[in-house]
């Protein structure tokens, strides 16, 4: 057997006996995608373990990231820190080695995969980045940048909406730096793609601008495999290879589903084993040719990598002010935020989405990471600026990304992991189409700002199904991912800090449509606390957030006059009050007050920090903002008739 | 002039007026798509003001929902329960024209539209819907369904991930009933769609399955509008007809995005006028002919109806079983839920999942109406029932939706609008990918049933991806929908009994992977009330949800053991206990009592309940189920030490 089937059936085989060990995973993709990825990673994909953060790195996704065993052995292989010990603590509790690839450089894998269709969308956001990064720092003497993005993917990624939207931008970008190895099994989990799944994939994606090669039989035929990777290095537009494979190639159960998600058995890895001249009482075996083959492979991945050292060497030299530039991508430093604008409250009453479209017009200059969108609502947004990075300008700042809240979302994840910090806008009322990224940005701790305006019943005329009644619950209960609602110009500042400067999690911005007024006691630097005492009170404490803080101020002077004390609290940031000292929390919210919370939205999380909460938890109305304010009871009056009532009853 | 171009200048005018009186609203969509709707309600849509609930009545879908001025006009002259009233009303609170639709039967509005896609899915939905009944229920002599169903979509639904897994679902299965009519008037609301929107429409869905018809110049050829429309009545495959129009059209903003979002202006709408032959002074005008004209279609679609109504009255002659179960769905009735099956406190443990699936096989049958799915995870949500629907067979009644769950919630929003009850099945952890068409279901009332399954880290090895932390929280902030977490087969049982009876909000039934003991004190009769008292306690009493619930009974006992007096709440369904009597609350949840919440995620909403919340506010992990639970603190002895550190403090 020639060195290349026996290193594919040593993949086969390692990784079917790590899920037989762990008795639990995902064996049919392994079987069946080893030739590919075997081809991939030894013929074609740039990569160096001795140096893991080269910026020329190509980039694999696992889109189907069910199949990871495979993608731990051959990291195994190709000695990527990746140890044996790993690949028998599979799916272990703190191995290295989860069920599913979760972000982690040392490993080469810069984005957590699983849910379907996220792999193929971060993949499109890192050929961006890279298209960008390429024009703006590649010189005709000096190529610093020429990498591929490679992801691999089956069935029910391309079944995914979110692929659609994906490919379909990846494909008007024409961006030809992308590879899609499409493991084409007929299979998905409840039997043959014939059940549901009947498109013409070669036609559908040739329509959508993308070049489609086929693999007719990729079990076998590595030279096609081959081949059409190799024809895809030199094509004007994103490649899709459809490879035609069989799940669980090589047992009993192959092209079944029920090879895909359960160990394949002791008696079909036996006959495996056998049949490749492997041992069959040997587990985790890997042959000395083997291992012998793969660390040649390695000598010249690294031979390669010192040869673009020596390029990078030579950028440095000659071109000093790019190579500082490029510094702040490779180091993710800001130079400075001080050309944030200043807000006072002698400042004129402004949308809190205006202001942040004037925080974004003064820093983008100042920080060239930053590259921004919207799903085509960039005017309502406030997104704008700077050139438009298209098919004709890669190295413009501003992505149309289309009517595609999901993609544009996974997309920016996949920007966050090039050195980029992106932001992308939408209505707050629309997370409810790309919350399946917002969560993986989160669990991957992607820097990824979100821009979310109209971010309440305030916003009027057009609606409960444009108006966010759920959402700031939504986007508090999700691990790892600050939400912030600023109530003014200063505070809108004091998020943008925030929100550029944290680094290991997204950030989500929630911006009013209507005009708020610039108030007195808010102060940028407290937005880093999350929460604070805008006025100091006796009787009962108001916390607010957004467009109620100016409410809640009137509705404390209100109560005043009645000879209460009460205080009012802002809560831009109940995630970052949580972490504050319990002293300090205390202090903002003390245990022997009233505390009322006041926020035109679900009150399901409010009772954390108020005795009563005054929200909607009903959905809104269509009808002029001022009016639906005043009908959810959003008014200086109806807010003190309730709280009177509630303190009554005390 | 032509009375029908005098019509349909009479339609854009009148939309216009409306949008300008309102001083709000989408002018440009109205002034494009008035010929072609003009030709769809005039020539085609079969209703009749006579019978809103005629079940073989046309659907239409205004799935580029902010154009409903111009669907509200030709409600208007359609005399579809529309007042000129309403139309001046346009946008203010309380009218009967809000600003997106929102479902309302009386003027034909099956479904709420507004967020992108979702009409063109609800469409998917229908259609399929009709297929079922014309199969099941038409006869050789007899044909009761040959209806219709009609969408109208702009750019923006062409864009979105939700409306590429719809069409390629319909295109699978040959949905000849289905005809969208897409207003391809390449202008979105950042601009042009050349900025990111490029694919080859034509080509795409028809590799899609789709017959795809052009209409070139859908201004002004209303013989070619008319012809293509006919065309695709006889088509064997759904049909999308391009038809190229101008956003705008006849005012100084057509082919601009300008014209999208705002009042055209009073110049412009003079102008129109003038150019219109209409006088400029005068608003919301209906010449006397156009009044005549439409007069006499509104006779002329009686007239088809009472001839259907023929029909109807021989098949209820001849066919009076079939009859009769129709019945049941044109009057949403249940027969009877006597086929659950019964548990007891005796039976083996089992997955909350498995329990449900025996559920769904015992009532299945009993219950026509109900017609189920998953995205592509049947054996793991155990959500199988009867035959498959497919396209050589209408009449199943199980759908394999493929993984395209953002499609498969909004095309079951669509399918209840048909007297059916569909329920739909993914991981729980995957409402991030369809939470949108939740929203819409809660939104628009409808009767649908979410099975989720793999309901916390407790499913183990696949790990942070796929373990829900938010989920639970993310659906209980959502107005109008019901989130149950049953905690043994008692509680399933109880579920479904809520699920099915419950007609004006849709249901999620969210269900353990793993196996949970059946339990001494639940009862199946006390789901109706959200939360109910297991065991009564003293000192402390602990609120857990499904498979907590157990796990919160063994804490109780050994706490007990230590003297203290300790009380078990279940709380299947917060929402439904929410909605009790003060007195029944707080004899249950007693003021004066330390109260602890015990729940496999996020705290967030939990302190509406309890004093101390016991969750996971983190992401999970892969690994052992069971050794995950306890890592995260979900083990008797964990939780009891938290309990006697919390008490210890207080």
């Amino acid at each position: 057997m020639e060195i290349k089937e026996k290193s594919i059936n040593t993949l086969r085989i390692l990784s079917v006996d790590m899920i037989q060990n762990a008795n639990s995973g995902h064996p049919g993709m392994p079987l069946g995608c080893s030739p590919m990825l075997y081809i991939l990673f030894s013929n074609f994909l740039k990569f160096s373990n001795n140096n893991i953060n080269w910026i020329n790195r190509d980039r694999f996704i696992l889109s189907n990231g069910h199949g990871c065993a495979l993608l731990y052995s051959l990291l195994y292989l190709f000695n990527y820190n990746m140890t044996m010990n790993d690949l028998k603590n599979f799916r272990k509790l703190h191995s290295n080695t989860p069920g599913h690839p979760e972000k982690n450089i040392k490993n080469m894998i810069d984005v957590t995969t699983g849910p379907l269709g996220q792999g193929i969308a971060n993949g499109v956001g890192m050929a961006i980045a890279y298209k960008n990064l390429s024009e703006k720092f590649n010189k005709n003497d000096c190529v610093i940048f020429n990498n591929k993005i490679y992801v691999s993917c089956g069935d029910g990624c391309l079944m995914e909406g979110i692929t659609n939207e994906a490919m379909s931008l990846a494909g008007h970008l024409k961006l030809n730096n992308l590879i899609i190895l499409y493991d084409d099994n007929k299979i998905s989990i409840d039997g043959s793609t014939d059940l549901t799944f009947t498109e013409n994939t070669f036609d559908k994606y040739n329509a959508m601008g993308w070049n489609v090669l086929v693999v007719e039989d990729g079990n076998n035929d590595l030279v096609s495999i081959n081949n059409k990777i190799n024809i895809a290095q030199n094509s004007n537009k994103p490649v899709l290879i459809m490879i035609r494979t069989t799940i669980g190639y090589g047992t009993s159960k192959e092209n079944s589903e029920k090879s895909h998600g359960t160990p394949i058995g002791e008696e079909d890895i036996i006959n495996l084993k056998l049949n490749c001249n492997f041992d069959p009482t040997i587990d985790f075996y890997i042959p000395y040719d083997v291992m012998v083959h793969f660390n040649n492979l390695i000598s010249q991945k690294n031979y390669n990598y010192t040869e673009w050292c020596n390029t990078f060497e030579y950028y440095k030299k000659s071109y000093i002010e790019d190579y500082n530039i490029l510094k702040n991508f490779i180091t993710n430093k800001i130079n400075s935020l001080n050309s944030l604008p200043t807000f006072t409250d002698n400042d004129k009453s402004m949308a809190t989405r205006e202001i942040s479209g004037l925080c974004l017009q003064s820093i983008h200059t100042h920080i060239p990471q930053l590259i921004g969108g919207s799903a085509d609502l960039s005017p309502s947004n406030n997104t704008k600026i700077g050139n438009v990075l298209d098919f004709n300008n890669y190295s413009g700042k501003y992505i149309h990304y289309g009517v595609r809240e999901h993609a544009m979302c996974a997309i920016a994840n996949g920007i966050s992991t090039c050195g980029f910090i992106p932001y992308v806008g939408t209505f707050l009322v629309f997370i409810t189409y790309c919350i399946g990224a917002i969560r993986m940005a989160a669990l991957s701790k992607h820097q990824v700002i979100y821009i979310l305006t109209h971010d309440s019943i305030g916003l009027g005329e057009d609606g409960p199904t444009h108006q966010p009644i759920e959402s700031l619950t939504i986007l508090r209960s999700i691990p790892n991912l600050l939400t912030f609602r600023p109530a003014d110009g200063k505070e809108v500042v004091g998020t943008y800090e925030q929100a550029l400067t944290t680094k290991d999690k997204p950030s989500a911005i929630i911006l009013s449509r209507q005009k708020l007024p610039q108030l007195v006691f808010t102060n940028s630097n407290m937005v880093c606390m999350g929460g604070y005492t805008l006025k100091k009170g006796e009787n009962i404490i108001l916390i607010a957030t957004g467009s109620e803080v100016s409410l809640a101020i009137n509705v404390m002077k209100e109560l005043e006059k009645d000879g209460l004390s009460v205080g009012v609290v802002s809560m831009p940031c109940c995630e970052l009050f949580d972490i504050q000292s319990k002293e300090y929390k205390e202090q903002v919210l003390p245990l022997n007050i009233i505390k009322i919370s006041i926020e035109a939205g679900s009150t399901l999380g409010w009772y954390k920090y108020a005795n009563y909460c005054i929200g909607i938890d009903t959905f809104g109305s269509s009808g002029d903002g001022d009016e639906v304010m005043d009908y959810f009871g959003f008014s200086v009056k109806k807010i003190k008739d309730k709280i009177n009532l509630f303190i009554k009853f005390i």
